[in-house]
């Protein structure tokens, strides 16, 4: 996606560890209209899949995934990060390690809102490792619903997790993806 | 809200320890139309404002706020809960007291997203003793920026911090206020 890609290379700041920071405009500050362009993207990208549910994690995938979801017509349901008393009843669980974070945490979603009649899309801000899109992964099969595939915003390609997914037969379609970046340059797979 | 309103009455589930449960629709699975309509009247109250900026807080108001900041044509920044590796740099801190999880949490907001040029809505998925609200607001006040208002979608008017908030002289819209819960009954202020 070339507007993506452009604002990558104009806002985007690499930092060391492997680290880009686009917190100006899609994971702190987010700039509506460029995650408008997103969505579209996205439902032209998965058009004839017949998606009934979007599914992704806290925090910074759920705006992503609400935009989105006004072009698929269908409800959003993320998982959550930890246990919370407001969540009761029977639960999917998974744990998810973050790169970002470099910690394990418990990943939960509601069985009320995920089920066998489901076509599912995954919708998140990054793929690096593949960790956390594993864990909605296990959800979406636990749930006996259909995983039509992911949407990802950016993929760091230099990481293996999607490629390691794709080779599992895995739909993954990612808007960007870096293949190699330094504080000097970055680039992007054709 | 009517609307809403109803569609609490209908979907909401009464817990023990004053919690509304309205995971169904708006704070675990998201009714993504409902939100667009939630939106819209947030955009309908605050048509006046000069609103630059809409600031809210992870996980849950992030995807009210991109849905509603289609509305008002501006960014959406939201605060976060913890420290993270990707957030260098200076930032707005302040500690937050949650009602739903028991404890409290260190929030921040970088210092480049919120400055004193602009003029902020803040927007929550619920009010209930105004901790987080409180805490959107002195971040803030530290950035010089001008507070125009909360939008809030359900507030708990059976608990002071609403009404403390608006003794302040701050404007608080919430959509809808629920005076008295019950498992069997649950009454809107008029």
């Amino acid at each position: 996606m070339q507007l993506l890609k452009e604002r990558i290379l104009k806002d985007g700041i690499v930092k060391p560890g492997n680290v880009l920071k686009v917190d100006s405009f899609l994971n702190h500050q987010m700039d509506i209209d460029l995650i408008n362009e997103i969505g579209k993207e996205f439902k032209r990208i998965y058009q004839d899949a017949p998606i009934t549910k979007i599914l992704t994690i806290e925090a910074s995938g759920i705006g992503i995934a609400c935009i989105a979801a006004q072009y698929f017509h269908v409800p959003v349901v993320f998982a959550k990060k930890a246990q919370s008393i407001n969540l009761d009843g029977e639960m999917y669980c998974t744990k998810v390690e973050s790169f970002t974070h470099k910690k394990v945490y418990d990943v939960i979603l509601s069985k009320k809102f995920l089920n066998a009649d489901d076509h599912v899309l995954i919708i998140d801000d990054f793929l690096a490792n593949g960790c956390a899109l594993l864990g909605l992964i296990e959800i979406v099969k636990s749930s006996g619903a259909v995983l039509e595939g992911a949407g990802i915003v950016i993929e760091k390609g230099f990481q293996s997790g999607g490629d390691k997914l794709r080779s599992q037969g895995i739909r993954v379609e990612s808007l960007a993806i870096i293949d190699s970046m330094t504080d000097q340059s970055l680039t992007f797979r054709e």
